[in-house]
C-alpha cells in the first residue's frame, strides 16, 4: 500500500531484514515497489547526461530516477511538462521518479539570492531573470511535474556557516516543511493534479552541529511524512564528519520510514551510510565521472584515457553484464574518448550506472544474508586495490 | 559466393529484378549478403556520430557500415586496429564494412598537399605531422583495418577544375587503381592478413566532363573489380549535372557489378540515382542533420528546435517504428535539444538513419514490384509537401 504525506494507518515501508543498523526494506509507491537500499539515477533535465535513454536506464537496472525541479522549472517549464501529462509521460519512464525541491540549486547555481520567511528570490542561471520560489511554489512545480516523491523546500547552509546562521536557517526550513506539507495536501486533492498520490519527504539540515541536527530531526519526525532525507552533507565537510552526523542524527528519525542521504556519494560513502541505516542515495558521480572516462570496478576505478589501455582487449570489468562490457573493449572505448565520440562517454556512463545499481543489489543481498557488517568492509578494501 | 578482386568465374552480385535502369540485386560478401540498393551508415572513426552503438545500428536496420581510412590511420592508427583483430572485432560489428581509401579526406581535410605519381604528401589535420599516402599505403592501411570492401586510392578533382588538370588527374587515378589492385592481391595472400577475402571497388572520376568520365569508365571496367564507384559528385556541381553524369557514365560500367555513388545524398538524390542504376550510397546527412535537430519524414523534413513543437505529443513521424518514434514525442526531443542534452541528438540521428535505411527497403520493394519508375516520382513529390 502506498501512502501520500503519510497516514499512520497505512504502511508503505516494510523492513524485512536488518543487520546492525542496516535495513533491507521495500517501499511501495504509486509507481511500484522500490527495493532498498537503492540508488537514484540522476536525470537532471528529464534525461541522464551522456545520451542515455529511458531504455538504457531500464538496461542498467535502474529502479528509480531523480529529476531536478529547478532545472525543469526554468526549461522547458513545469507548465509544459504538466500539459504533456507529467514527467513520467514526458520522458516515457515507468519507474518512480523523485524530484528534488529546487532548494539546493537555488543556493548552489543561482545568483543574487535574497532569503525571507516567504522564500527565496534569485536570478536564473540561464537568462538572469528574477524568480521567486518558496515552499508553496516548490510544491506547485513538483505537483505539475507529477513526480512520485516530492522533496520539501529547504535551505542548505554551508558546512562552514556560523552556528547562529545555521540555527536560524534550520528553524526556517522546519517552518517551510510544515507549509510544504499543507500545500501538497491541498494540491493532491485538486482536480487535474497529475499525481494525486504524490508523496513528501522532509529534509534534515544543521550543517555539522550535532545538537541542531538532532533537535530538527525530532521536530520533523513528529510530522509524519512519507520519508526523511539528510541534506547538507557531501558539500565540503570530511567523510568522517559526514559519518558522524549520520551516527548522531539517524537515531532521531523514524526507523519505520525510508531515509535518504542527499547527493551521496562514492561507493565507499554509500557502503558506510547503508551500515548506518540509509535507504536512498543519489549522486552525479557515476554519470559525471563516466563523461570524463573514469569508470568504476570492484577493484577501484580506471581512467580509460590512460595509454596503458590502448591495446587492452578486456572489457572495463571482467564478468560485468552491462551494455558496454558485454560488447566493447577498453581499447575501443579509449579510442572513442580520445576521438571525442559521444559513444565513448555513453558507454562509460552506462557502465558506471550499472555498477552503482548493481552495487546496491549486492548490498541488499548482503543485508538479507545477515553478513553486511563484515561484507561491506571487505568490499571497501577491495576497491582500494589498484587494478 | 563472394569474390575478392573479382574473378569472372565467380559471381558475387546477382540482379533479380529490374525496372528501367533500376536494379534490385544481392551482393554476397565475406560478411554476408547485402540487399541492394542499400545505404551505408557512416561510422567515420569506427562509431556513428551522435552516440550510436553497434546495437543501435542493428536497431535502425543498417545492413552495411562505412568507416574512414584517413581518420582511422591517424587515430587510433591502423596498426592498433590490426592488433585488435580488425575493425569488425574492434567495434564488434557483424555487418559488412566498407572503408573509403582516404583519398577524398586527403584532398578535403588535410593541408599543404603535394601530389606526385607515387602518391600524396600532406599534413595531418590533427597534429600537422607530414604523412605520405599512395595506392600501396592506402591498401596496406585498409588491409590492416580488415574491412569487407576496400576502395581504390583516387584523387577527387574539383567540379570547378580546368579540363587539362582533370585529364591528368584521372589518368593518374587509373594508374593508381592498377597499383591498388596488385597491392591488395599481394596483401590478401599474406599470412596474418585480417580479411584475406577483402574486395576492391574502383572509382570513376572526371569532374563534369562527359568524355573523360566515359573514357575512364571503359578503362576501369576492363579491370574486373568487385564493384565500381562514381566519385567526385555532390561536391559543388548542380543536381542536374550529377544526374547527367550518371546518365552518360553508368552505361560504360559493368551492369553485372555493383555501383556506388559516393557521398550522396538527399533522399531525392538517392531516388533519382537508383532510377539510373546505382546500388550503394553513403552520406553524412542523416547523422549530421540529426545532430542539429533536423529530421526526415516522408512528407519532408522538420526542424525540431522550432517553437511550434513545444507541446507536440506526436512522434517525429506517425507510424515510424524507430527507437525515437516508438517512445518519445517531438516536445520531449525538442526540450532535450534546447537543453543541449546528448540524448536529443542521439534520438534524431536514430530516427534519420532508420528513415534512410527504410527508404532503401521501400526502394527495393518498388523495384521488385516493377513500379519503381512511377513510385519514386510520387515519393519525391510527397517529400516536398510541408508537414
Amino acid at each position: 500500500m502506498s501512502t501520500s504525506i503519510a497516514d499512520k494507518s497505512e504502511n508503505s515501508y516494510r523492513i524485512f531484514a536488518e543487520d546492525g543498523a542496516a535495513k533491507r526494506a521495500e517501499f511501495t509507491t504509486g509507481r511500484g515497489v522500490v527495493q532498498t537500499p537503492v540508488f537514484m539515477n540522476v536525470a537532471t533535465v528529464a534525461a541522464i547526461k551522456g545520451g542515455l535513454s529511458t531504455e538504457d536506464l531500464e538496461q542498467v537496472g535502474a529502479q528509480i530516477v531523480l529529476a531536478n525541479t529547478y532545472h525543469l522549472h526554468l526549461r522547458p517549464g513545469d507548465d509544459v511538462i504538466y500539459r504533456m501529462g507529467g514527467l513520467h509521460e514526458f520522458m516515457d519512464c515507468k519507474a518512480p521518479i523523485l524530484t528534488d525541491s529546487g532548494g539546493f540549486q537555488v543556493f548552489s547555481l543561482s545568483q543574487r539570492r535574497r532569503i525571507t520567511e516567504a522564500g527565496v528570490t534569485f536570478s536564473s542561471h540561464i537568462d538572469g531573470r528574477r524568480i521567486f520560489m518558496g515552499p508553496e511554489e516548490s510544491m506547485r512545480i513538483q505537483s505539475h511535474l507529477g513526480s512520485t516523491i516530492a522533496m520539501a523546500f529547504d535551505e542548505c547552509p554551508s558546512s562552514k556557516a556560523e552556528r547562529s546562521y545555521v540555527e536560524e536557517s534550520v528553524a526556517r526550513t522546519t517552518r517551510w516543511l510544515a507549509r510544504c506539507r499543507s500545500e501538497l495536501k491541498r494540491l493532491n486533492a485538486l482536480e487535474g493534479t497529475v499525481n494525486p498520490g504524490q508523496m513528501l519527504f522532509g529534509i534534515n539540515q544543521g550543517a555539522i552541529f550535532d545538537d541542531i541536527r538532532i533537535h530538527q530531526a525530532q521536530e520533523i519526525a513528529a510530522m509524519d511524512l512519507d520519508g526523511y532525507a539528510i541534506g547538507g552533507l557531501a558539500v565540503g565537510e570530511s567523510h568522517e564528519e559526514m559519518y558522524h552526523i549520520l551516527d548522531v542524527t539517524l537515531p532521531h528519525l523514524p526507523r519505520n520510514k525510508p531515509t535518504y542521504l542527499m547527493g551521496v556519494g562514492t561507493p565507499e560513502n554509500i557502503l558506510e551510510a547503508v551500515a548506518r541505516g540509509i535507504d536512498f542515495f543519489d549522486c552525479v558521480y557515476p554519470s559525471r565521472n563516466g563523461r570524463h572516462g573514469h569508470v568504476y570496478t570492484s577493484r577501484g576505478h580506471l581512467n580509460l584515457l590512460n595509454a596503458r589501455f590502448e591495446l587492452d582487449k578486456r572489457p572495463i570489468e571482467e564478468g560485468c553484464g552491462c551494455p558496454a562490457c558485454s560488447r566493447y573493449s577498453r581499447a575501443y572505448i579509449r579510442h572513442l574518448l580520445k576521438s571525442g565520440e559521444v559513444l565513448g562517454l555513453r558507454l562509460c556512463v552506462l557502465h558506471n550506472l550499472w555498477f552503482y545499481n548493481h552495487l546496491m543489489a549486492d548490498i541488499r543481498q548482503a543485508i538479507e544474508q545477515g553478513c553486511y557488517s563484515t561484507w561491506y568492509k571487505t568490499r571497501i578494501d577491495e576497491m582500494k586495490e589498484e587494478k
